[in-house]
Parts: C-alpha cells; structure tokens; sequence
C-alpha cells in the first residue's frame, strides 16, 4: 500500500494496524485525512493479506474531532462536487444536484468503512470527540482504554451529527441513549460507553493493543475471509430491513456460493477433523449478486 | 399557553412541566386528555421558550390507562372521522377510506409526541399502564420514582398494542422483552423495566423531579435550541431507515443548514474560549427539507 | 396432529413441548427435519388448544447443526424448487427463477416460526450449534440451561448465516455484538449469550423445563389468544419498519378488530372485577387484514 501523510499503517501477519497521525493535533479529521481513509478503505479491499483492520490513535489521542483551527471545511462537507453556497438556500434545498452533490465528509468516510470487506475494529486510546466518535461507529466493536473519552459534541457547537451516525447510533445504543448523549454533547469516560452499549469492552491502557490484537486473531485463524466478507455485509444491510424476505433470499444466494468454494473445503475438514484450509480471497471470490443494494 | 381541563403547565426557565391532571381517575386517559395533549405538543413546537419538556402525573399515578369507566371510546379509537362501525367488517377492512379515517387517539397523541422538536423526558411517579405505560414511548427517555408500575395489560384485555408501541416497544427494548412483556400483560416495577431497557434510572420517589430537572438542564445549558430539533427528528427517523444513504444525505444537509447558522457562533465559541450564544429557533430556522418524510 | 420422525409432542393444557427428537445424532438437521417443522408450525396454527409452544431438544443437546454426514443438502439448500447448480453460476445468480427456486431450508422453517400465531419459547437445553442457534432466533424467548451452549459457526466452515438470522440476530442483540460472535465462529456458554442479550435467563439444567413452563402459563391464563397472535405478528412486522404511519395504521384496525370481540369481554370483565373468559380462536378470529405484509 502506498503511505499516506494523516495516516500510518503496520501490516502484522494478517492484522493491519490503522493509526491516525496527527499526534501534535490530536488527530483531528482534515480533508486530507477523510480522503485517505476513503482511498486506504478501498485498497484494504483489495488486498487479500490483511485480514482484520484495527484502527487507533497516535499519541494520547484518538481523534479530537474536526480541525476547528484550519480555513475552511469546518464542517467537514465536501464542497467539491457541490453549487455554490447560494445556491443551497431556501426552497432549493431539495434540488437533485444540491442533495446528490453536498455531501458530508465524515459520512463519505463511514460510507467506505461499512464498504469493508474486512472485520473493523476501533482501539479507542483517548478523547474520541465529534466525528471521531462518529468515525467508530461504522466500524464494527469498539474497544477502549480506560483513559478513553467519548464525546457526541455536536449539539454544543450548533450543528448535526454526521458520518451516519444518526443511522448508526440508535442501531447500537438504542434511540433513547442516543439521544441522551446527543443532547448532553458532552464528554463522558469509556465505563458509560460501555454501559450504554457502545464499547464492547474497557481495559488498562497498556493492555489496549494486546486487547484488540487477540479479538482480531480470533476472527481470523480458521475462519473464512469471504466468509467474514460476507457476514460482514449481510448483517449491515439485512439489519434495517422491514421484512425478512430479502435477508431470507441473500442468505440463499450466499450459502449456494459457499457450496461451490470455502465451504466445501469446511464441510470435508469437519468430517475429516483437520483445520480447514480456506483458499477463498475476498478481492476475487464475492458472489456475483454482491453488493445487492 | 392556553390552560388545559386535563393538563396543567409549569414553565421554569426553559422547563416546562406538563403534568396530567386527573388524580382522582389516577390520570386515566380520555378523548379529552388525548385533544389536549394534541394541542399542547403543537403549541409547544411554536414557543421557543420551551427548550425542554418533562411529562409527569398528579397525585399518586403517572397515567393508570385508558378510561375504561366512561360511555364510548373506551377502545381509544378516533370515530369523528370514520365511517360507521358496520363499514369496518369483513373484506372492506383495508378500504383506504377506513385506512385513512379510523385512528387509534393513543397513536395520534404519539405521532404529536414525536413530531416535537424539544427533547421530552418522563418523570414516571406512579402506575404507568395501558396508554399510560405506551405513551411514554414517544418520549425520548423515562426517569422513573420507585412507586412507578409499568404495565402492557392489553393482552389482560382483550384488545392490541397501540400508541405506535408496536414500533417504538422493540426499538427500545428489542423484540424479545416486548413480545414478553406484550404476552405477560401484567403490571411490573421499575426496577425490571430498567433492567429490561425501558428506564433511564430509578430513583427514590422524593428525588424524581430533582433527577429529571437535572437531565433536562444537561440538555438546555450552552446547547443549540435548532440542534437539539433536529437531533430529536434525524434519529427517529433515520434510526429505522434500511440504509444509510437517505440519513447521509440528511446529515449533510442539515450540517450545510447549520454551518450558517448556531455553527457559525459554535465554532467561532470554541476558539475563542467563549460559551456559545445560539441565536436560532426552532419555531422558525428548521431548515426547508424539515419535515423530509 | 400426526406424528413424525424428526419430532415429538407432548400437549398439556395450551402449552406444546416441541421436542426435537434425533438424540443420537445430536438432533442434527436434515432435510426430513425442516420439512416436518414448517408443516408442524403450520398444524400449530389450526389447533387451538395449543396456547404457547415451547422447542426443546432430546437427549444432550438441542441441535448439534446441520447433519453433515449425510448425503446431499449438507448446506440446507432446497433443491426442489432450483434449477441446476451449473445455471447458477456467474451472471445469472439474480435471475428472478433463482432468487425465487433456491431457498435455505432454515430459512424456510425460521419464516414458518416466524408466522406462528403462539408465543414460541426455545428451551435451550444443551448445545445449539449453526443451524440449532439460528432457527431460536426466530423463536420469541430462549430460556437456557446453564449445560447450553451457543455457537454461530458459520465462518469455521466457510459458509454463511442463515435461517433469517442476518436480520434477526442484530434485532436481537445488535449489530456490534452479532458481528462479533459470527467473525469468532466459536462455541460459547450460555452465560455469555445471556450477557450479550440473546438468553433470557439460565438456569440449572434440572429446573429447564419448570422455568419455560412457568413462562409459558404466564401467557396463558386470563389472556386473549387473539391479542397474543396479533401482538406476535404485529411486533416482528412493525419493529422494522421506517416510519411508525404503517404501524399506526394497523394498529387502528387492531384495536377496531378486538374492540368487537375479546375487547368487549376484557372490559367488561374489567369493570366487574372478574377474571375474562375470552372466547376468540387464532384460528378463525383474526382480522381480515391479516396478514398484511
């Protein structure tokens, strides 16, 4: 993979360590550092060693939220494709362009991470505030340090969440403790996160990494990667579903395509109790109807 | 405001404090209460000095269900607008017309309740039962006294769920502890409905009001009135949304919304140290897609 | 009801002990299995002397999974209806013929349980692997034996989820924790599914079958087998769906429905302070919008 100015990677036998680098800023999101988590997203896709991402912060740290300091992009919308500002006032909110064109950065990121091909996990290591709590959300189980900060500001500094998480936040913690906290947009430790249902689990700081790094190697050693690929995928777009039909049908369509590849080699390994040997590569060996949405 | 047969009014610095006011009934629910409730969440909408509003009950009961004691809608249903009882039989039971005329009051005061754009706790002092119990459902998030009872009698009864609890009961406490609940039918504390998800926190019955005036003011202080609106309005309604696409395009739009408004004084607040002013109304600076669905 | 070879039955009082009843193998699934489950639930639908269902297992285990030493169907595709495997491949996966012919067999079994107008309770009794923890999700409330154990293990065998289970397990426990236990494809105790929300309760293995009975008899006595049907249906439809206008609506009619049947005995009983004697049939008595979807 090529390197990146916001970002560090560390590529460790099948766990690729994603680490936001901006250490003198506290990792605060720029616009450089949205387009390189889209474009590292995409190329994870593509490359078959990495198995389970982890991501974390360099420093004490995780992401501060967005760079406030900088001109411009404040509020982090991509006014590349978009009208002028003008433009976007009044009844003309609703035009085609306006809504297809002005689109929130953070949401670009989110949309790339539930995109993943891979097991995403954060490494939540500091203060995660604004879009870099928002950023988690997208990924799958959230781990924290106990000097971890969780922080869904947005109502005090007059603004929106972002980066999906009005999708996201009420499908992990409920709409009732979605909304105390987005009202509150404050500050609160790891313990209420993890009580609310966001963190998955609180632990000493210097045991942070060795946390993460255990939970990603029990996703990988005999598993499937188009297994995971596909687990992935189909609960995020099943899990909003109105009606069980076309999970029902998905589940189908994928089971058949398993037939045919990794799982015929799980099946022969159960019955021959030997350790699966699976050669499915998530760049190459989706199924045909993927993605269905 | 106007005053109220059914409902009293306290407004204190933000807080309003609607309190329903039957105590003899025990607060039992009429077509009466559910006009007034109606009327008081539209007029609420329209004062922007209501930034938050607390529902609680007179006397000993937050809401001990429908009247049953009474001549007539009994069943809570709306028959001002439908056709006649002997319409609604057998094969003529989807005709639009009765679709569209025939409406639970429960649902209505719900669909009132939601369409606020002030956060709404409930302060749940006593027995909460039938209605009583569903109708803090459209409230975002429930303090109860340990005097509280929660009960979905309506199994006990014969009749449905109503009150769009069938949609807000599994969002808030997932399928399995509804249909438990829905099928059990009787009257539980508020400790299980803690446990269970349905209550924020128990507190001892003399400290109840103190508890959700404090949430309230952690809702008020520093925060953005227009934010807090549409916080409210994005996560009911993206929370259910299949895919993310439709509340990405919200987000944005609503950030773009905010970036010349509350965000202009929010960011501008933040660098210089300051707490924020916010000068925007919910009455009147909801952003032109508001309402999107 | 007749007999069958997979299962057995035991009726007493309203409450059916489904037992899944192949104990030398594990009660693993076959082909002859799910057949008889989708016609069992359809015969459970016609009997109206059956109030609650509740599935256990014979022997030592619930369900060890899908029977992979038999010939043919080791990954529950039903074949019957399909075209051949070679026209499934590539290009042609998203022919209507195929989406609609190729169908997982505990999919089709978790749509029959899920079309169940009785409370459904599994009593976990023993090991729950693959196919024998996804078909429980379709299942209300699963009460454990503290000998259980759970395992999505879909992964280690290079298959995907089934059985609905895309979109019942994060309805269930949410998308962080479903993802976590279907990348880990491990086997776990039943203390750890109960933490993470799937288990209602565990308790000894010799008090099992009282827990799930005492369960099932609270949802029986002085309740309206119509509520409990319409509650069912009512829940698992409208927990999905986006907006609460379709779930208002149906629960208009709902209550219109009971409001000229058990409705009237409820009240009445109600206000005589009697215990009600229901008289409505879920065979018979269900309104003529069901089903809806």
């Amino acid at each position: 993979m090529k390197s990146y100015q916001t970002l560090t990677l560390a590529h460790d036998n099948g766990v690729l360590w994603l680490t936001l680098n901006r250490p003198d800023q506290l990792n605060a999101f720029t616009v450089q550092m949205a387009r390189e988590l889209i474009d590292v997203f995409g190329a994870i896709n593509d490359d078959d060693a990495v198995r389970v991402v982890i991501v974390t912060g360099a420093g004490r740290a995780f992401c501060a939220g967005m760079d406030l300091t900088r001109e411009g992009n404040v509020f982090g919308l991509d006014e590349s494709l978009s009208p002028t500002l003008t433009d976007l006032e009044g009844d003309k909110f609703d035009a085609p362009a306006i809504v297809n064109g002005f689109r929130d950065l953070g949401g670009q990121v989110a949309m790339a991470i539930l995109a993943c091909r891979k097991p995403v996990i954060a490494a939540i290591n500091g203060p995660a505030v604004g879009i870099g709590a928002t950023m988690t959300l997208s990924m799958d189980i959230r781990i924290a340090s106990d000097k971890a900060r969780i922080g869904f500001v947005f109502g005090r500094v007059g603004i929106v969440p972002e980066a999906c998480s009005t999708w996201l936040l009420p499908k992990l913690v409920g709409i009732s403790k979605a909304l105390e906290w987005l009202y509150r947009a404050d500050v609160f430790d790891a313990e209420e996160g993890c009580e609310g249902g966001l963190i998955h689990s609180v632990v000493p700081a210097d045991q942070l990494r060795a946390a993460a790094e255990k939970m990603a190697r029990s996703f990988i050693d005999d598993k499937s990667a188009v297994s995971a690929a596909l687990i992935r995928q189909m609960i995020y777009r099943s899990a909003g579903q109105p009606d069980p039909l076309l999970p029902h049908k998905i589940e189908s369509l994928g089971m058949f395509h398993a037939s045919q590849r990794d799982g015929k080699e799980g099946v022969a390994a159960f019955l021959e109790r030997r350790p699966p040997q699976f050669k499915g590569k998530p760049s190459t060996d989706m199924p045909a109807f993927y993605p269905w949405w």
